[in-house]
Formats: structure tokens, sequence, C-alpha cells
């Protein structure tokens, strides 16, 4: 089925389902006259993952992941239901900060994600979190507490502290939907705000920034190290109206870094709105889509058939790239300040568990550095084949 | 089963499989003055995988390996299977080349593949295929693109675009079994011929070629770079008929190198027969072999067991050798222009599950390096513990 | 259920099971001058593990752990259960030395073992084993022979053989339940004594020991080489009455060394008694421990308490300290040659499936090196939420 296969232990009272999304992807780059970037097929995702339910309360989630050089866990936490209002999760899972992180890798509308979740909210880290729906379940929060990561950066080596020394990254959450249930135009509205706190020092600032095309754009020099605050801010909200959906938020990340003599708070900031129309009439949603009439060349029938449209920009602080290469915050290699982003998206549900993507994306930089020309504009095509239960 | 376990959704639409395939391998060189070589036991496959169908005519695959150091995933594709002779494969999967390396990994005769397919042929790859039966499904094809491999490696990181810039290798193999299911003497004959191209330039040449034994005998020096095509060329043949099976296969990989001022197009080569008797009257095949008789001491019944016996040769092109280790395409450490080897096995099948497998494989080396002496003849004898579903 | 979830084949005769181990740990480190020891947030173990028998004789084993940064497989065995009292076993699996090891990671009553099984026994290894139970199942036997490992270590790259060159570590153990199935006090004890013997030379002396707290506090210097022997040798027993178990076992490590112009028979020891107490009632065992009554707010039910107590100590042999540190065999960085470590745990059984554990544990350290101070005291809380099935 589209979320999975189930096997139940004999006395009824436990279960476990069996989980996967495979997803083969085709990247080619246009116009490049940079000869380190490849066209080239690979494997996104691919992931073979177990959840299950113990006594009807707590529930467990192992989602591996493949496609890496070496195999990872992507998540592995449990989650006690104590109360709806009132769950306990530990374990490594995503930080409730982006809305677009939060969204399934597989229901995605454009083949990667924007630079709001993809480049400075953090990904998954290892920590502990309560969390819940309340009011009539019109209000979703979570508090957690977390090893810490830096922007864009997710708990790889599960056995390092990343943020910080003994201290901690705290997030929170708050997540409305004041019409759900409700027979509104706005019963698909959701809004809301999430932040992050974390302090620390000493430590080489992590925060990695890249384009749609997966290229790594920024980085801090390896001198440039943390020496205070780490915390970040975002609003987000969606809205989904029948066969429309919508999705748009934005992420201000602030960071004390101290490099030699110089030490400053670098604030840098990420912004994406998104559309999408499902052509053949199917309800739009955060998640997937259902068609309703599956892929048939015997019956003549279609799948579901999505347009997408999206532009995202990533703003980094001029201050990183002020003075000589040898005082720079910024690494050497780094010289945009600005990346501006337009994508186009046609995804073909041809029924709930294949899905093939197309997705468009050009991308324009300015640079920071004087004397320093912009990037060439990124302009990619990828192509996507996704199995998923 | 002796094809994984099975579990279907409710509405009996989609089913996915869990399959297994567990080696344990004990290695013995013998009269081996090489410090280097010891005697060991290994894990030589460990593969949990996970197949699936859904709506009858989309599979998925994800095989995964435990064996390396760091877990890997061999294969991760889908397949569409929209007509017979029209499915479409994309994702990670073998290269339609050697008919030997597209035998699965438990059902082979010796414990290790020939050099035509473990040295000259590549691996998996990340691709696109074309493919299907055609000719009351007498004749198989298969037209691939991929991002490329060099001889005998796979698509390891998933990420890299191993043999070329923009490029990408062409993979072609068409296979004949012209008298299947006719009441001949030749039902059980096939043959094909596959070829690959691909061009590039200015990369180090990843070729790598070893014994059965495993050990890595050839290399080119990192300064030699590609330097225009590499192309693949094997005519292939199996046959089988009752207890008796043959296989045999040519392979030629012409690489054009440069190093500094030389360049040159280089051939090497490899070839291998090897013939197999189910002693015990079970019908022999190119997948494996089902006892008649499960192995079971109460009543007295073992199982089948088979001989085989195989030939096999890797040639290296002189050229590489040529000149001062300064400017020589092949590595310093590689002296090998050519290897022999003869080997003897004796398979004992359980049951349909379990296979206890030894292989003697008896190697000796032509040095092509003027005053360096031939390597000494490799002696190794294998055991394998297989357990296969 | 408590012992995975099974799917059987469609003819009866063959079964797997999907089973899972998920540990959340978090480490607390007080009163660290150390900079080093940060507290953190851990994933311990995440193991989906497949087991399956097939035709009710041949079992194997994939154990996959998805904690450290690259996936690895613990174990991977296939067992032959030809008669109760000869089994054969083949692939990787625990090393048959300390009792402790033998317990299953989801069963231990402290978040981490003790210096007997996690600093100096083995731990998983490659290799043929000879096992089973005669007399009544009174008597275990083990007897393997394995590539060899180095003290507390495993068979991580599953092609190294580690301890040795073309020789083999032997491993025996004998463990004796004597009043097994019988009505007295005395039911439930155990004791037993195992042994390694392995010969090389020229090898990095790779064992290493660490604290509970998990931090490396022993290596050798890379110039210290094997010259010799390596033994182990531990006596062992485990009682268990009612509520209460006691578990303690002793464990002694020789090493013949060389450095240079000096060489030594190293004696490196540890020891360790724990026993546990289980406050609401239920049966304690080397096993888990299933709660009387499922831990349930609405019934007011509790689950299992248990209370855990232990002492351990590890003895590095003064001879490694002697010397300038040009030509020690110690590594610079070593300089501890007694710790003592005292813990106190805290057990919640949720249910067959959930714990919670906390374990404190503080640890003193001797210097061996004169002139160089002790170690500071280690004190470290940790919690674990566990899911096992």
């Amino acid at each position: 089925g589209s979320s999975g296969f189930s096997v139940e232990s004999a006395d009824k009272k436990n279960s476990i389902k069996l989980r996967g999304l495979l997803q083969a992807d085709s990247r080619n780059y246009f116009s490049d006259d940079n000869p380190d970037i490849n066209n080239e097929y690979t494997l996104r995702r691919v992931r073979p993952r177990l959840q299950g339910t113990f006594f009807n309360i707590f529930d467990f989630d192992i989602n591996t992941d493949f496609a890496p050089a070496a195999a990872v866990v992507q998540d592995a936490f449990i989650n006690a239901r104590i109360q709806p209002w009132f769950q306990v999760q530990a374990g490594k899972f995503k930080v409730p900060v982006s809305l677009e992180r939060i969204q399934s890798g597989g229901d995605l509308r454009f083949v990667e994600r924007s630079y709001v979740s993809d480049s400075i909210a953090p990904n998954r880290d290892v920590g502990l979190q309560i969390h819940g729906n309340v009011l009539n379940e019109k209000l979703n929060y979570a508090v957690g507490v977390f090893d810490g990561q830096f922007d864009g950066q997710s708990n790889g080596s599960n056995r390092d502290n990343v943020a910080n020394a003994d201290g901690k990254e705290i997030a929170v959450r708050v997540f409305a939907t004041p019409f759900k249930g409700e027979d509104s135009v706005l019963e698909g509205l959701g809004f809301g705000l999430s932040a992050t706190r974390a302090n620390g020092s000493d430590q080489a600032v992590g925060d990695s920034y890249r384009t749609p095309g997966q290229r790594n754009i920024f980085a801090y020099n390896g001198a440039t190290l943390t020496d205070g605050d780490k915390t970040r801010f975002s609003p987000q909200a969606y809205y989904y109206n029948g066969p429309f959906g919508l999705i748009t938020e934005y992420i201000k990340s602030d960071t004390d870094v101290v490099r030699g003599a110089n030490s400053d708070k670098i604030s840098n900031d990420a912004w994406q709105i998104a559309a999408s129309w499902v052509l053949t009439g199917e309800n739009n949603s955060f998640r997937g889509i259902t068609p309703k009439r599956d892929f048939d060349l015997n019956a003549g029938t279609w799948g579901a058939w999505e347009l997408a449209v999206r532009y995202h920009q990533l703003n980094v602080d001029d201050k990183v790239f002020e003075g000589p290469a040898a005082t720079r915050y910024a690494s050497a290699t780094s010289t945009t300040e600005k990346a501006s982003s337009w994508g186009l998206g046609v995804n073909w549900y041809l029924n709930k568990n294949l899905k093939v993507q197309t997705t468009y994306e050009q991308t324009s930089f300015d640079s920071g550095v004087a004397g320093v020309q912009d990037l060439e504009d990124e302009k990619v095509l990828f192509t996507r084949l996704q199995v998923a239960f």
C-alpha cells in the first residue's frame, strides 16, 4: 500500500510496517563552463524503513538510507503517545524548524528542497522532544533539546556534539491550522513559527550552503570559529484548497563568529514561495497526491498531473566577505552573497506508489567579493523516477 | 522459500518480498612466499533484499550488502514492465555486459567469478535501460545509458560520474535462446553479444584487475589518463542439457590513454570456459540447482552434488609495460601481462536454500616487464557456506 | 512480540523473523575539567535484524547496526543444528569468551558493559564454531576458530585477519548449569571457563581499553608489535533466584610483545561483580525481565522496576609503562595502570518491548607513569530509552 506493508504479532497488540522510498534521478546541467559540473545519474534516496507500534502507545521508526556512499540511518526514534497533547520522542529525527523539511522526501513538489530547508534549517539531530496537538488538534507544538547542528547539517556520525560543547540546541515550533475540519475556504490554511538557540565557542563554523543543483557555494574559512550564540527564526505557512497548494517560509540564522582579532554577529537568511496545481482535479495536500484514476494503458487512464512553480532566495551576510582573504570569515572559494532561483516542475503521479518528477531550476548569483565576477547561472534539469510505499 | 518471503497489501494489488543471501567463506593460500597473503575467514555477501511489485507492472528491487566494511546498496532500481518486449528500468543495477555477471552471486559454480566479469566487464552502474523479450521470448535485448564505469568497477559512491565528464556510457546486449521451449537437444542453448562505448578525457584510468584469490595484480599509474574512447565487446554463450552445463565468454576492452607525451589505444582482454555436471541427476541451469531429495540424515538423503571445472585467462596489452617506470602506463607494482587459471569445484546443494561450495583455483603469471620475474603461482582453496532465499 | 515478527513460507517449512533493537542514550559527564568530554545524545544501537530457519535445522541471523557513522553488520551467521549436542556455526558472531558479552545488548543491566567484556574479551569475529548442549542440557560447550581479534575489538572490516598472519585464534568455552530444571535453590546457578589462543608476530598490538563513559584510556604505541602468543583465560558465573541476580567474571589477557630491543609477556586483567534486584517481584534472569503488569496509566500499573549495583576493575601490566616514552610499550597518552569503577542502575521495564534505563558510574584511575598525575575521576550519568522486539 501507499503506507507500507504490515505484520502483526500473534497477540495483535503490536505491529510493524515495512516501508520504502526509492528515487533514481538524472541531473542535466546546461551551459556549464565549469568542467567540474557533470551530468549524472544518481540514487537520491534508497530508504528501507521499519516502523512499528507497541501496546498502541509506543511507536518506533528506523529509516535507513543507502543512497550515500556508506549507508546511514536518517531517522531512528521512539515516540511515546502518552496523550495526544503530550508525546515524548527520543532518538534521531527531523529538528522541528523548516516546514518543507517536515514534508516527507517522497512528497516534495520539486526534486530538491529550497534554500530555507536545504541550506539554513538544520536537518536531523539526536535529542529529546515533547510534542503534541492541542486545542482540538488545531495547534501543534514541539519543544526539543538536541546535540545541535550547523546550518543545513544532519547528525551524521551519531557520535558528535556538533554545535557546541556541553551545551545543547533548543528548538521550538508552533503550527496552527485554525480552520482544520471546518467547512471553510480556509480549512487548508496552516501557519507557524519556529526558533532554535544554541551557545558554543571555539568550534569551526560548519554552516554550508548549496544550490538547487546541489553544488556547495558557501562555507566558512576553517579558522572562523563559533563565539557565542547561534539562533534561528522561521515564520512559515501553507494553504491548500482543492487542486491548489501554496507553501512559503522564511528563515534567519544569526551566528556569533570570531576569526583572529575580528568578531561579528553574522546574519544569513533565505525565503521561498512555491505553488502547485493538480491539473487532473485531485485534492492537493501537504502530504502526497493520490490519483483518482491510476495510470493504466489498457483503460486509457493517466494518473494525476501537477504543475508547480517556485521562487527562492539565499542571502549571505556581507560581513563574511569583508577584508582580505587572509582574515575574511568566508572560505577562499566562497564568493556568492546572494543566490536567486526560480523553478518549474511537472509531476506525474502514476498511482499512489509511483511518481515521475521533472524539475527545471535556474539560479543567478551575486558576488559579494569586490573584483570577483558573479558565478555563471546554474541551469539544471532534474528527472526523477520514484517508488514509495 | 527459495525466492523469499512475501507480504501482500490488504487490497492484493501490491506485494513485497523479503530475500537474503549470506555467504561465509574461508580462503586458504598455499605455498605463498608473500607474507601479505593471509588465510582468512570472511563474509563475502551479506545481502538483505527487498523486492516488490505494484499494480502488477512496476517492480522495484533494493539489494543491500553488509559484507563491505561500510554497508552499500548493490541494486536499487525500478522496472516498469509496460510490455514484455518494452520495459524501462532506472536506478542502479548490473550493466548488461558479461554473461557470468548477470548470473546471480548465489548461483555461481565457482566461489569467485572469472576474469571476464570480475576484472574487465563493468559491474553495477546507475542509469536507464530499455529491455525486453521479443520473437516469442527467444531474443532478449537491453540498451542502456549509464554514468560509466572502469573495468571491474561498480558505481560505488552513487555520486560520481566515473568514466567521463558530461558524456555517458552506452551498453547494448542481445542474447538469443532460439530453441527455448522446443523439444530439441539445443533447447538449453543461448548465445549473445554485448558492447559498451564511452568517451572521456583527463581522468585517471581506473581499470583494476585481480586474481581468483582476489589479489589486485594490475592497475594503471595515476598519471595515465583517459584520452578518447573506451569500448568493450563481448561474445558469450551457454549450453545446458540435463545434468550438464557449459558457459563461455570472451571480452575485449579498448581504452585510449595518455601519459605525458605518450598516447596509445590499449587493448586488454579475457576469456573463460567452464563446465559443470550434476552428479545426482538434477537438471543443470543458468540459475540454481534444486535438489530432488533434500539433505536429511534421518531419511538418508544427501541433496544434490555437482562437479565443476574452469579455465580462464587475462591478457594485458604489452604496451602498458613499455619504457622506463617513469613513463610507463602501468603502475610501478603491476608487472603481469598474462594470468592463466584453472579451477575445480565441488558444490553440495543441501536443499533449495543451503549450499556448501568448495573451489580450488591455481593461477600462473607471465611477467610483461623485462628483468622482472613472474609472480609465484597462486594456489587457493575456497570453502563457502551459503544461505539464500 | 518480544522476539520479533514472523513470516512463514507457503509450505510452512521455513520462516523468517523481523527483529529490532533501538537505543537512544543521553550521556552527562560531571566535573569534567577535560573539554574534550562533551555531554551528548547518541544512538547507541540501531539494529534491524533478520533471523530465520530452513527445514527446521538451518538457522541464519543477519543483525545490522546503523548506530556507527557507517552501517555495519554485527552478526551474520549460519547455524546448522544437526543435533542439539552437535551444531556447526559459520560467519560473524560473538567469540565465546565473556559471559556478559554473550548477554544480548538489549538485556544489559547497566548501560555499558564492564571492563571484562568491553575492554579485554574479543567482541565479534568471523570464523567457524562447533557447539551444543550435552549432559541433559546442563553443559554447554563451544570450540571455535576465528581470524583473531585484539582485546576489545570486533572484526570490523570483514576483510582483515587481525590477530596474526596465516594462523587463527582458537576459542574454547564450557558453561555448566548443573541444577537446571531441578527444584533446587541452585537451579539458577551457572559457571564456566573460557580461553583463547593465537600466535602472531610483527603486527601492531591493537588492544584498546576504555572507561564506562566510553573514553579510550589505553592503547599501545604503534611500534609495539606482536611477538608470539596471545592468550586469554576467563572464569565466569551467574546466579539467579527469584528477583535476585548476580553475575561475576574475571579475565586475563597475556600478550608477547616487542618494541625495538625490548620484548616481554604483558599480562592485563579485569574483573567484575554485579547484582540486581527486581523490586516488583518478577523473576530475574540472564536474559530479559518480563513485567507481570505492563505500564498502563489508565489501569494504574507501572511495569517492572529493578535496582542494580556493580563494581569492576581494569589492571594494565606495569611493564608497559616502564622506561622513557621513546621505548615504552604503551602509547604516549596512555598512563593509567588501574581503573576502578562502581555503578548504580535503575531499570524500568514498561513492558516486554520498552525499557528506560538509568546508570550512574564513577571511576577512579591510578597512574602507572612516574610523575604523571592520576586522571580526574570520571562521573557519568547515562539515560537510555530502548525498544526491543
